[in-house]
């Protein structure tokens, strides 16, 4: 049985890959300490990671905009192959490739009875809601990696029904770990349907996801903002149109020279606390987004908040934004009868369906986030390429299992 | 035909009665003016007005906490006898009683369509939605008075099926037009149901309706948070767990020694933005009961707002309170995978299953919130009474028609 | 003003068109009689017709398959230019062009209230719900004609937004009177959604509207069972799966072959009571499609049954299936806890969302229904060649309106 | 460890009480052989059984109208102690008291993400779905015993949060595991809400659950229908009003009667397949109260159907009933655009809510189905008690552990 190698934060701006244990059917020890459930896992599996993406939720982390500590292992988006299974997991079997969504659930408490995996109440101690390789999320070894332990693995792993065709479009299919899901969710819960104008703020993998997303949703006119023009000329390369939020003028404006009107049926926050307000010399205002996609709807409308945000961060503009207190135009909001959904996807309640419209080739997620295979060697340079605002989407290929 | 008695704005903490024409099925000139639909209203009624009620929300103008000018007229939850119809009335007969919802609807634009009557797109050249005798509500006259015109008469008047049934339950049925639907809709979209354990934040009339709506919905334990007493007193004579908030304690705490944990599935804020802050001498923070029912609800809940939240408040405890930018503590409901629903009651969503279970006796609406019947004269007084925080529901009768 | 050209049922297997009254802003006699509603109409308009399609549900009458006596006027899928309006139609122009829902309603009721505007309670006495030119259904003249009357017409037209534009895309905007919307509402009420695999039974054009619709909701794969061949290849000419039901074999054997598992995840009736069992010389089993969705569908799935079936039918197989009593295995659809929608579409659920769709390109429904552009005079001969099974949606043109 | 005793069916209208082995954590041999599922279960627990309930569907085998061999067990009503755990059952404990959904599921399989936990996929391998001691699902010893295996213990069992307060309770919270949660998923999918009229065909246990249910969802008025004159004063002792179907005059006259208007909101089928129709002398007609309701029922209504209706019955009164086809008037129900909900209740979508409910004083199901405690000897008395239509609830008590 050889090593691992995995990806570890090193401090501001820095990761690195370093070897650790080989990993057992076995719960971190935050979680065993912070619940009293026992340590051995007869319901995991240990699976060969097939690819593992870098997320811009990642980047808070590297960014220093989170209280990860130095050591902190790296990577919640994982596919992978079984290759070792505990004595409860009864269906899969080794070899199968699974996904494995980001949320950590146990798939036995009233929040899962609920459909609502993302805030599970038994994998984290700390609070409802766990993840692989981040901080505050259960101590969960991170999944940029050679090998990872996934628990509750019935449950968690979605089963690709043919090993072949899932090889085949894997590049697809790994974005159904989280950021498919998580775009999905945005649209889905802000009410996209059949002929909705849409607004996707951010343009980034998740907000592409959720413009991709709000186009199998049905949408009849999807817009996508953002202040990085390469990005959204990505956007604009699967039928988006944009908008330009670092050039002058109101959001309403330019998105009446769109539409004929100057506000949308749906919108979607795809970018979070870490946001700038508009225009060529805004700094960072952590609502403005929030705020933005206020003005940017109608009246009755929905808001899908896949954004993160945040109740502590260190680097914030100020001490109400560092315990994640925001100005919110909440009487805007009001007056125009709005409804918001927050939170972290739920991923299952989402990727079965999607990866069924992946392999019928109805969505071209990896297409449309310009997916880019990089080794789990240069996962540090990927980092820093999406630091700096590239429009791709990094999926490491740990063990060389993915066609160029 | 006589004339025509209204409540009358007359500046800060004072209304008078005074005499205005008798109303004609006519349009106001703000719609008229503003959307150039043509002024006569064959689609309108006279009522003669049975019952007309006080709201926390005509506190907001009289307290000049809004821009409503000397010499509006107030009273938007009516209850009247139908005496004059427009040619194109074809649904109510003379005679009948009839439920005016506060929110005035065309039933004939896309949101009606959607059933969000609260954001009618043609009844107000401001901004989607109206209400009658309200600041920035398209101008349409009060119903704190003798008579009133109500347009679109078969969409927005619900009929009760007996006139002598209706007026024997008529202090029930007069909170149709308004809180019962709205402390509805905040139990409601707050996800209540069977078995829910439910917190309600201000004891108010709208609050109490809350309760009594998610006791009607199934909830197991309904908890009231307000800081006067004898309002809550109120909330416990019909069933309910109460938490003063003005003693010292954290609202998890007091939540915990009531249910043995220390929160709650859904919650419901009926304070809006004149809220102040938890403790003895906190002053006002307009998102304190916002963020109050972020702590108080479990991972996944629905919050709902029904509490009123304004884009312009001109006694605002600073700038940004002023233009409705408050302080809301989002990262905490984004960890917390939070659902927000603002925005006005859309009444007609509600208001005939409403009726139908206070004709069964299903209801006690009137006995929960503790409507008292003033007269017309007396309303000035009961206007008084209400700010001082009286645990009173003040129905207005101005032509003696209700029982004692 | 110049008389009116309809088309008129002459008795089994037979239309004309006829010469009647220009239209009047009055409502029917069975209306007025039934109801005591007042006859003149100040809430309707007077169109020019622009299309008007031939559907499979006049065939049923047609064939003498219902109680529809010699002189019923034919024709419910109206798209037309506003020429006349009442008093209190007043968001409405003379020279818009709109759709208009098949079904009649008044907006006013308590089913209109709920969006079931397919059985509105004040447009017909005989029950609940009405069309244009249709046996049973409140005695509306029909609108296979020049001119007609559309009564409730603020809440009942469809606006398109631009004139030129909607002339443009007539023959895709004409099938939101009625197909694209009972398709639509077809999938949509069996569950449809992204990544659903789908079973459609019927190739006609509702069949193949609702096929259309599954494509628009996300679906993987559509399948469309049919005993017409040029039907299929229809269907298939936009990417559907087919299967021949008049070849032999069970349907499970031949849905596992396309999709690898026997059943689908949803499933639409798109034919109704005029079902022919499968295989090759099966006669009429007026069950017979509804017990196929069953059998074609996975345990959970919903079953959406756009297609008619009726309370009488002259014509009927025997005693039972002459009042609508039928064969139905419901045992099976029991174990397989099935949920079932069965009547009419309530189009203008539907209608708005479909239109914005088709404006933005995005469902190329004239197309895949192979729309076919004929004159009033020619009608009768388009209803004979559809009788036959031709694989297309004829469209009448009244007046000449339409492109080539 | 002693032995164990289970109640057996012993041929047509005969059951027992025999001695089988103490049960083991072990799957049974149709699951193992069928589906290929390892024996060992290290996810189930045993149970000492608490309280057992005969059930209306026990009797459809007692009665000989399936295929059951003598010999099959019996039970499926189970609330128990953990007193066995197997190595993966995580969050239970030693002496908890849980109630056992009567479907067994596996909490794993795609029906059970979507919470239909009725019809899971891996736990029998005849059809999805399953449940303890019943033909045809599964092979599960029952739980009308002394002690009882539960597999999937984590998933499955609903832990009561304290051990004194469920054993005082526990007459009413025994119905947890079948009949209220059933009662209530045909009131829910109905659609009964705040208001609604309800008819409830049968006052059997189901039945009046239905009603109790209707109440506890805002039900204005619930009619009880039944031919057995001491099951409607049992549904009259709780407020519903009752019609005796064995009387002659039309079902929509009777509403009438009650209503004032012939037809209701909504309509729960609580009878199923061993119908008889109405009126004196009416023989055995499996459709007869499916189309009941249909009448019954207003245009647009859902109608819930949680009676039992069957793919094969040896005693059906011709060759279509005895496969499970029945002549249902479906036509009636497409002119009124019903929606039908058939199947097993998926028991774990309510349970929560309905014992935080019943701990809570809100719901006297105990008292409204009159459940009598008897004990497990006295189990075969009881099945005939029920079978004569005594207006009993029976729980059996193997171990003597409730109070009098």
């Amino acid at each position: 049985m050889a090593g691992n190698r995995v990806v570890v934060y090193q401090g501001p701006g820095e990761v690195s890959v370093e070897s650790i244990d080989y990993p057992k059917l076995e719960l971190p020890d935050d979680v065993v300490t912070g619940t009293g459930v026992k340590r051995s896992a007869p319901h995991g599996v240990i699976l060969k990671v097939v690819s593992t993406n870098i997320c811009g939720s990642d980047q808070h982390m590297v960014r220093g905009r989170t209280t990860a500590p130095v050591g902190q292992t790296l990577g919640h988006e994982i596919t992978g192959e079984v290759i070792e299974m505990g004595d409860d997991v009864l269906f899969l079997n080794q070899g199968d490739i699974v996904s494995v969504p980001f949320n950590i659930a146990c798939g036995r408490c009233e929040k899962c009875d609920e459909r609502q995996t993302g805030v599970c109440l038994n994998v984290n101690p700390a609070r409802p809601g766990a993840a692989y390789g981040y901080v505050d999320m259960g101590g969960w070894i991170g999944g940029q990696a050679d090998y990872v332990f996934v628990p509750f693995a019935d449950f968690n792993c979605l089963r690709f029904p043919d090993r072949d065709q899932a090889l085949e479009k894997i590049k697809d299919l790994t974005m159904l770990s989280d950021i498919l899901p998580t775009g999905y969710h945005g649209a889905y819960t802000a009410g996209v349907t059949t002929g909705s104008t849409v607004y996707v703020a951010g343009a980034g993998p998740v907000g592409l996801a959720a413009a991709t997303s709000a186009q199998l949703l049905g949408a009849s006119v999807v817009i996508v903002g953002d202040m990085i023009e390469e990005r959204l000329a990505q956007a604009r390369s699967f039928g988006c149109e944009t908008i330009n939020l670092a050039e002058p003028g109101e959001l309403n404006e330019k998105i009446a020279d769109i539409l004929g009107e100057p506000e949308v049926d749906a919108a979607v926050d795809a970018v979070g606390f870490e946001a700038v307000g508009s225009g060529p010399d805004a700094g960072e205002q952590p609502a403005a987004v929030l705020n933005d996609i206020m003005n940017a709807a109608k009246v009755g409308a929905g808001l899908g908040i896949p954004g993160l945000y945040v109740t502590g961060d260190p680097g914030g503009v100020d001490e109400e934004a560092q315990i994640g207190s925001l100005r919110v135009r909440l009487g805007l909001g009001w007056a125009k009868s709005h409804r918001f959904q927050t939170g972290q996807c739920p991923v299952k309640r989402y990727n079965r369906g999607l990866m069924k419209a992946i392999l019928a080739d109805r969505v071209p997620i990896a297409r449309n986030v310009n997916a880019q295979v990089i080794s789990l060697d240069d996962a540090p340079e990927g980092y820093q390429q999406f630091d700096r605002g590239a429009a791709k989407k990094f999926v490491i290929d740990p063990h060389g299992m993915l066609k160029a």
